[in-house]
């Protein structure tokens, strides 16, 4: 692949297929598991040759990982969560579209599907880490840093303890299904979070 | 099995036997995860015959749902969290607990192999819930509640919620390896859920 001297009629049909390769693998995965994963099925799914897959990722694990970054590119948009100034509407926005993609059975088996590969590979949690889970830290933290220059923080907030406060409560009911993940929930953990569990006016 | 004819000699072999067998299965699904566990190798690691594990268990998930039980038995102690009035105190505690816990190798295979299971298996997750899930959830708000007939937690505190703020990120952390699971770390954690992410005075 010389992509320089490529045709932009070929860049696009490329992109085509990548694009096409990549959703077949977040299908399949949902579908069988990532340890019946195969190259072969993908390809099938994605209308595409095994050489081409293999011509540009190393392994499975590689087409997949791919496959969440171009969902999370999806997600995050312009790369940057909302900043109308109002951080608790923003929190909710954002909290309450991730209570509803977790709930949404397209994802519910691709992501089951990952995060039993991140339970079980320590290497694949690290390139996960690395690749996907701070990066998209990163974005969350950057809206925290705005509250915290505009008043609406702690100066002395810790951002990844706050992070955690805020999303992982949802990955918990989600993982153990122990409760719905509804709007109403979404709500109560960024409030909760927010104002802290100390009654108005003590602590 | 009549236990109320049992002698107490045998009774008390039988309980030997019993916790043996438990912490056979635990080390086990530590070392060859879940889908490799069998019967017969819990049997052999206890020194017991396979047909007293048929006995008394039906399967191979009952023998370990009884193994997370007996651990978190041994976890609660009385099955209450410590009360001592002072309610940051206290989770501070509990949470520096767990995060020691949760670092601990001999804990940590078991762990994960106990949590792909969940994310594998709807019915497994259910039976974790009941069963392990939220009794222990309950023991958490119990404490919780006490803290709020006190006034130290405000009234109208949703405690399911509140649970999952306090306990939730250390899942997160341990899952995804995202940072080291200190005191430092369930300190902070204890300190922002309960003062909220909201400036002194603010909010």
């Amino acid at each position: 692949m010389s992509q320089n001297r490529t045709a932009p009629d070929a860049t696009r049909r490329s992109e085509r297929s990548r694009r096409a390769i990549l959703a077949a693998a977040f299908e399949l995965v949902g579908e069988v598991g990532y340890s019946k994963l195969s190259i072969e099925a993908i390809a099938a799914r994605a209308g595409a040759g095994k050489q081409t897959i293999y011509r540009w990722w190393p392994s499975k694990g590689a087409v997949l990982f791919d496959a969440f970054l171009m969902l999370s590119e999806g997600e995050t948009g312009t790369a940057a969560l909302p900043d109308t100034g109002d951080l608790e509407a923003d929190l909710k926005t954002v909290l309450r579209a991730t209570a509803e993609e977790l709930s949404d059975p397209r994802y519910d088996g691709p992501m089951r599907a990952l995060n039993i590969e991140i339970l079980n590979d320590p290497v694949l949690a690290a390139d996960y880490l690395q690749r996907l889970d701070l990066p998209m830290k990163e974005i969350k933290k950057e809206r925290l840093r705005s509250a915290q220059c505009a008043g609406d923080l702690a100066a002395d907030l810790d951002l990844d303890v706050a992070v955690d406060l805020l999303f992982a409560p949802l990955l918990s009911r989600w993982m153990f299904r122990s409760g719905p993940l509804s709007a109403e929930f979404a709500d109560t953990v960024v409030e909760t979070a927010l104002r802290g569990m100390r009654p108005a006016g003590g602590g």
